[in-house]
């Protein structure tokens, strides 16, 4: 399972003055979308780094806002496995009204590195995540 | 019907680096749960504003923390209303680990009151919201 | 040295769609204040966790809005301290606009409590905080 | 004047569980860049809005982040315009920690767009803006 789908509503929390969702918003969506990827595959971060002590932190992300999303609006949050390599994992990840098929309202290409909580090196993916994975 | 349960996921986003919920996310989840209420009578924030002109804010809230909520725990986020009289609704909110029979959280007193738009001054309930409602 | 005060500028993140600060702002902006508060007694959160496995933690807070501030406000936000006993400091705190003598926004009481990192059980406030405090 | 730099301190709101500052902070940290840089020219996003009709809004975002800033760091942001053409404008961003010299915790570039607050198409950039720029 390379892809996950989450749905989420808009709340005033997510929104700002110039009446659309401020676009830190899809920042957030995006990474609870990776999360629950991570869950999907019977993980999630606090077992991570309880446990294994190891930590998935964004490493770099490129965003395109191609329409805002409004107060109320019912979005579709979609993270992609694009390719997983020793310690990176990139997603490819968009924003729609509604759902699947929606009107496209940002796309981002997102890096995450595994480090160690310590020392911030990278580490090896858990098997966990790259199980099944085929280049 | 007079209250509304909501279930929440804490995100990253949601923690802080004492490695619990940071405050303000019990306050987002339970403005959360005010406007699922909202939306269970027929009625969005949006609709509000656009079409009568009206929007809820938040007056006054009393809020107790008991127990820190943790990433990745799964929350039930609970508005239940008190009084609704003139301009104003009282809601009293809770949010429990798990679901409505866990672990107390938060518990909190919110006073929302109805305005214009224009010139933030009261304004009575719309009846979507009062019909039914007996003291 | 018991009161602090802050000036906070108001950006976009802190807005919501109702073109006001969104009310979680003025919980963020006073837990700034908690902390520059602290700061100016030569203690800051980092050196609390790290150095004596301490945490000041919110522990109740009553806020009243009465007016809102809007975006690009500069704000002034004050932390008084009312009184220190055991584990507890209580705050009186307000939001104004532009300064001391500026139209009141908010006006809030918080309880800090005190506690060890690992078993958030209750500790004395440490003496750099209590020190020339009377009641 | 080009180049905007703005003092930021992190917050315990700014933290995530992972213990550093959660990535959508340097998100939010450089909006408040930009933010500055229109105000150092005498404009800001209330005046824009209420007086001529228009917005400045992402359209695009690169970042990298390569050093995790933590709680109660003091970080030195910088916005520094790229380039200026017809409704666009691109800023080179950076957060580093302590100063302009300081570590470099994330670099970014964004690219604003100028619209019209009703229909949300795009507009020449305000002489305030452009005045005195040279590509």
């Amino acid at each position: 399972m390379s892809e996950v789908l989450l749905q989420v509503r808009v709340y005033l929390e997510d929104t700002d003055a110039q009446g659309v969702v401020y676009n830190a918003g899809y920042f957030r969506f995006m990474e609870r979308a990776r999360t629950e990827w991570l869950r999907a595959r019977g993980i999630d971060h606090r077992a991570l780094m309880e446990r294994d002590g190891l930590q998935l932190v964004l490493h770099a992300i490129e965003m395109k806002f191609t329409a805002p999303a409004r107060l109320d609006d019912l979005l579709c949050v979609a993270a992609e496995v694009r390719e997983m390599r020793g310690a990176r994992v990139t997603f490819a990840q968009s924003v729609r009204r509604n759902d699947a098929e929606g009107e496209l309202l940002c796309v981002a290409q997102a890096e995450v590195a595994c480090v160690d909580v310590r020392g911030q090196r990278p580490r090896r993916l858990p098997a966990a995540l790259t199980d099944g994975w085929k280049e």
